[in-house]
């Protein structure tokens, strides 16, 4: 409810400040079962870590979990899983010219209103650190949802007004280049747009596409819990994110109803212009999504600003910072959209009486059908 | 949880089908002594009724709102508000052709998926016609807010291709044209494009803008309610809508830090890229988002599809359609923007110690600062 | 949140007050494929209709409920079901003398104290009457439950100071006094005791007991909300209720672990000592509960009170009231447990990844054993 | 809705096992600007440390707790607080013996049933050592109700037979023995009567009694979630609880309604066999409710049970135990209170129009009973 809790059944909680003495995240509700170690969980945080690029702030976190309870025996027991990573490399000092004025595109000024008073320190709790208790809870629900042969694909499709094309996609790129992007080409004059940014003390924002595979169809529920309803709420909850689109998205406003539509052939949609959702709810086929993130507003020019006083002053942006968020955002992307689903996921296991028959009386599922008959 | 329920302190539970016996909604968490009347609840559900132009379902319902409970001497008592709406014209006739096929763009398929069967008179509970109750329980949300001064401008950005011009912006005309355009330029050429769709037996999509004015600074939770997730999973939940784009959107992806960052002057924000929000709460300056609507996916041409034996077969979807709902769904788009809000207003309230002395202990406001002083 | 909605998976709405309207119900999780009538629910409510013993209040309602919405065909849809029962007997003249006064024993003055004002017509949300939308809910679980083996068994065990004997049960005697005791020789003293309280204008308290007999171990969460916690919450909640005992209650406080351990056998637990839960969780044997209920504060002897304005004053409750409720409530207490357990039935569906297997693949049950085995 | 969250607006998530690294909480939804140190969470952790008396578990815990989050310079920021108390002094090894059979009395057997194994060692999640996480979250809550005007009085009121006399009831005692029994003789037959049963290597249950004062009037919801059922759940979720009075709790079943109603005087009410609430909601006068506790389950006789593959054996139950856990469960009872008045302090502020006026328009007040006068 006060904002810091995500999902319903599949539900974790994420706790921690910037320059805290920790960060991270409680995971309640994941059933029990599920093989789980901390090796599974670092590798979905080493994508995110800092310090791996040039693009990336300089910031020396090692950024190791620690898994605290809710796994024995190498399984989730079914009670909370509590996962911290602890803070090393904060400057705080950094951050003590900032406490009184206004850093423009951050949460000061707003975080001031709504609580008085804020922790200034590297943006507190509205930094981009905060995103390591969803990467961690993530990467548990990616682990659950592999359980059910769903798999992910999420990359940088665009920084600044680079693109990728999607005719040169290609997977095995991503892990080649800084930018986590699926083509070569566009990746190297991403660089150099980036490179231009980082000697102007400007930064870029971009764009990031998830594609999942292998979900089961019926997923999401039908009114305000929709499948992409909820992704859309997850997407716009990461700090730099201004957009979000299903399937062809703002493209589709532009559609005739005969373009948009996708056929059904008894070999599945023939086109995937909803992005793998109907009513909200999955059809079977590969859901697509992109989010747009806005540039880094840290950067080293100085700015227009206001104190907490409201007088007018300049600022300079000091600390370290990334010139771009989105190849470090790509894994937090993918978290989110696993926790939606994972969610989803458990909460489908009870939308029929007849599902509800295969967990609690699953040698009697031949009887019903015959019941049914006999009560008509 | 099970998906027909909104929001939290201030909370939604909507209900009905498109053809069942009515369609309505509780809402419940409403604070006590709020003028309401049924007329209040009237004039949002008359902007979303069917019948009103050449461009919208002829079906004719009068969609009159009682309200069941909650008011008392012409206010709200704090208990759930209950608002119920007949259902008068509804076809069922029309629609047994479809009950074993499933209608591209439509959830027939999923719905089945999920649930087992289906109610497939007019789309069920996934008809246009569950929004009624978004609107009712939307209209009591947009009179409470109007108590703190907020107010909402919403409105047809763009039909299709055609885009209205923002240097032709004219609130008034929104009124005089059946398409919530306020460009009678735009407006016109807009009725030009549905009339062709309308001959080609298709149908068109386009963009809502809403724009909120006069929130305080503050509202929204720090890290997954944001005010702008929140919105987000609001807009992605009405049935046909794509895409969301807060502030600048999907433009923001392509700008510079030094282009997008708003900077702060005594006077308020000198640009208003982002749209109001800053680390996902209010920042006091408009709040202003985007949604894309595609077009309806019930078009009279025939359509390639399947039966619910999986066999390939056409379909000509009767029944009676909007060519386009974008002019119907503005207030759909406006009355969830305001469930959001007066949520959000709601649970801002306890947001500080401070705030809850205001409250508990109005008189006895000086003295904490005095001690806070003694405690330093 | 606000506090008229119960339930996470399985979640009731309840509205309406007592001489608005309508009171009424929405449930919304309801598994689909659940054969539903109005019939089912009229049998529930016809279990605590007014009018029907010299005990119970004489209001005339024929509290006849209407399905609304979220049935098709007979089974229901999955969507919210939407229950409406009329309120056709309502005296309101009766409360006009009651506007300005606190009756003793009711919420008048703490709804003021909250809500600033009232419905004082017939106690508005606070009077029994509220309970109608809880038993409609309640048979929409107890059907559910039906077909998961699940049957209850409710009865009053005590009015006053009259107590059956256990050893005098016999449950065809509930049927036959309208007091629904299971003992014929304590029901005649109960009714010889009613008489006399009637005579006196006062009224009379009880204690109900359930039985729940048929369900599954492993139902309820381990830590807040377990079983009996959330079977506790849910009798509290009823208006009248003061004491919640779970299997043997405040008598176990008195024991040793010796004397209240049930010892597992191959058979079973020896004892049920526990009353059918094990840290929070069910545990296969029957589950026991009993509630305390108050007299019923509306008495028709004078008592002192003080008005709106603070002013001490005599008051003479007028309307029709029952002078015990017990009899009246039995029913209410059954279908409150039946929204709990029908609730955690459905949570309980995901507890596991082997159950979520049974339900996505259902048919790759014996591998998953295999593939432990080697990870090991 | 996993189970281990508690709380709506004030929200704690508690996690950890008995033989884990650590156990810990976090505190979502606490007010911004309350005044915090680890010294405020640990005068409550040492309330329920164990090894400090003859009758408590000979664990060596420190139990020193650490503020990972959510606080600084001194005060909460609103952000959530994550506190962490360390496990030092775990015997795993003590319970190895108990991996394949079932204790009586404990959640063993429950435990295997929903999650299909379990932690066995030391109870798991399912051990006493769960509740530091409620004391720790509790203690903020104290903290923030104390600047309300709210405090606690809670004693243990009985252990097995042996009861307090309310005539020599004297706040001062509760220090001064072992039991946190208000009444020196009965502390000293108190125990006498547990060293028997330590001697008969048995265990005793007992009675706890809270009161709390100085609350606002009007807390609490008025249906489900009112002030009683939430504080019943909230007991009822403490392992080893068997029943909940309110007020004068059972014994109210056998009144009359003339004994059992309170008066309304101009001074306040002339009695308090309600217990502090009407109709679910605070009325401004003491709250007070009472708990049973069953005996420690864990006892050094021999019992009889079942092997996970259900064949009979015999059981004797190692590890350090409690011979009664009452005097330490004084504290989580306490703690679990303010935990549920918290929530509904904080929830209660949005109640009315009025006060969100206070909240947002503080120097507004007084035009608004003006405007109402002119409306009507």
């Amino acid at each position: 409810m006060a904002g810091s809790g995500f999902g319903n059944v599949f539900r974790m909680t994420t706790w921690g400040e910037s320059h805290g003495k920790a960060v991270g995240v409680v995971v309640d509700g994941c059933p029990a079962g599920l093989f789980l170690t901390e090796e599974d969980v670092q590798a979905f945080l080493d994508r995110r870590r800092p310090g791996q690029s040039e693009f990336a702030t300089k910031r020396g976190e090692s950024d190791t979990v620690e898994i605290l309870s809710g796994v024995f025996n190498g399984k989730t027991t079914g009670t909370p899983i509590s996962l911290m990573v602890k803070n090393n490399d904060s400057h705080s000092k950094d951050y003590e010219a900032l406490a009184k004025v206004y850093r423009p595109g951050h949460a000061d000024y707003t975080f001031e209103q709504k609580y008085g008073f804020r922790d200034y320190r590297g943006g507190g709790r509205s930094s981009g650190r905060e995103t390591v208790g969803r990467v961690a809870g993530g990467a548990v629900a990616v682990k659950l949802l592999q359980e059910f042969g769903v798999s992910f694909l999420t990359y940088t499709k665009a920084i600044g007004p680079v693109e990728m094309d999607p005719a040169r996609f290609a997977a095995e790129e991503m892990g080649r280049n800084p930018l986590f992007m699926p083509d070569a080409v566009a990746a190297e004059k991403a660089e150099e747009y980036l490179r231009r940014c980082v000697k102007e003390q400007d930064s870029a924002g971009g764009v990031i596409e998830c594609v999942v595979k292998g979900l089961p169809a019926g997923l999401g529920e039908t009114v305000f819990d929709k499948t992409d309803a909820l992704l859309a709420k997850a997407m716009l909850s990461i700090g730099a994110v201004k957009g979000f689109e299903m399937g062809d998205g703002l493209a589709a406003a532009r559609m005739k109803g005969s373009e948009n539509n996708d056929a059904f052939t008894s070999a599945g949609k023939a086109t995937n212009h909803a992005g793998g959702v109907l009513g909200g709810m999955t059809d079977g086929s590969d859901l697509i999504f992109r989010v747009a993130v806005k540039p880094t507003p840290s950067i080293g020019r100085e700015q227009e600003t206001i104190d907490c006083n409201g007088k007018e002053t300049k600022i300079v942006v000091g600390g370290r910072h990334d010139p771009v968020i989105v190849p470090r955002a790509v894994v937090v992307v993918e978290c989110m959209a696993a926790l939606v689903l994972a969610d989803l996921l458990l909460l489908n296991a009870s939308s029929t009486v007849d599902k509800l028959k295969r967990v609690y009386r699953p040698s009697s599922g031949g009887t019903d059908a015959h019941r049914d008959e006999q009560r008509k």
